[in-house]
């Protein structure tokens, strides 16, 4: 059967997150139930990242196979049609080989998260980032955020029904940006654990609030207790940004 | 009395436009109301920009009297609070002379047009960026942009109901930018015509297709005939951006 890989974005306020669950919209159910409609086949979507409820995607990756071959532009555009109102696009279709595989073989996710820091709650990102009100310092973040880069055991990072085998997980990039009243989050690693990037800018922010030191964040990784790292990020300032292969 | 001016952002979504109107909610209203609801005083607020139906502000500009003195953070907080849950905040807030007008005293107004240039609809920008499917040349559009700076008559890009008294105008910068698969165009001038800024984004579209030269925009605008000139841009993109004094 020909397998097709799809990249999308989504908004993901509107769902129970990528996963199908019994408790309400997932977009994984959302992309199969388009497949349907155009195609008549119940095809199963693998996405690469499993967003939790209320995550966003600029790119997330997925592969579904299909019984007939289909140019891949007819794919995105009709996809794109059956996903209609839903706030889900197909950024892009195309066909690969059978051993592609959309979770498995993902060598690098990017995932970035927004903070709009000011006083006054955002308007129009309103969903779409975390308003902390009070200043941050964006350079002790980024600076602390280093202790965190690098291959290490991420259990004071992991929530509890994380079902990684390994909490050892090697982080590639963890960089703090500040763009005007935005702080810009980027990490980038082969795989995360359940809530990692959430838990590491919530504890990043207690930087930021001159609460914590770098050397505070480096004793909580060694600490492999989750108790004593920070707390959990909103969903909403989290965005799947990109998966690499 | 003492006088305040206000920075707002907003997602004109919902709104009729700035201005009170009969036929819907509006943003002018709403901090009219919020200003009532902590105050107990019936203020009229002026808006340096009286932006559509559907049109964003990022740092739109406002003034109004109170008759009593009060702390310009307890304007700002109290404002926010009534204004909720309205996608509308006071972005700062602060006490000005009685001859400051947002309108009347404006230098410069600067408005930002998003288009989001790709085959797939914004799924997280819905409604808050013009969505062009097929490709855009921003480099001719840029170039073309300049025929339209300076001091003009612009009566070609003026909408039939506009209430100014003269249609000539002059245009400080028109720039377009390409950032990924995004297009943004910047319009700075003292003040603009009604739905200028729109109409000279459809007709830079024009160019961006490749149906019209740099030649072309200048001979629309020469006509000073609206039907010569390109078709309005959709009010989703359109924000009015920063109002300087």
């Amino acid at each position: 059967m020909p397998r097709y890989k799809i990249v999308l974005e989504y908004d993901g306020g509107g769902f129970v997150g990528w996963q199908r669950q019994r408790n309400g919209p997932s977009v994984q159910e959302a992309v199969e139930r388009a497949i349907l409609g155009f195609s008549g086949e119940r095809a199963t979507v693998y996405g690469a990242g499993r967003t939790d409820a209320g995550v966003h995607a600029l790119g997330q990756v997925a592969h579904f196979d299909l019984a007939s071959e289909r140019h891949p532009s007819v794919i995105e555009g009709a996809v794109n049609h059956h996903l209609r109102p839903a706030p889900i696009v197909v950024l892009a279709a195309e066909r690969v080989s059978d051993d592609f595989h959309a979770r498995l073989r993902a060598r690098a996710r990017v995932y970035l998260y927004r903070i709009v820091n000011r006083r006054a709650a955002p308007a129009l990102d309103r969903g779409r980032a975390w308003h902390v009100p009070h200043p941050l310092d964006a350079g002790a973040m980024h600076d602390a955020a280093q202790a965190l880069v690098g291959r290490h055991d991420f259990t004071a990072f992991r929530a509890a029904p994380c079902q990684a085998r390994s909490p050892v997980k090697t982080l590639d990039v963890l960089d703090v940006e500040l763009d005007g009243s935005e702080i810009r989050i980027t990490a980038r690693a082969r795989s995360f654990l359940h809530h990692q990037v959430r838990n590491m800018v919530g504890t990043l922010k207690l930087v930021g609030e001159g609460k914590w030191s770098k050397a505070d964040v480096a004793r909580a990784l060694e600490s492999r207790k989750r108790a004593a790292a920070g707390p959990t990020a909103p969903a909403a300032g989290l965005y799947l940004k990109e998966v690499l292969y």
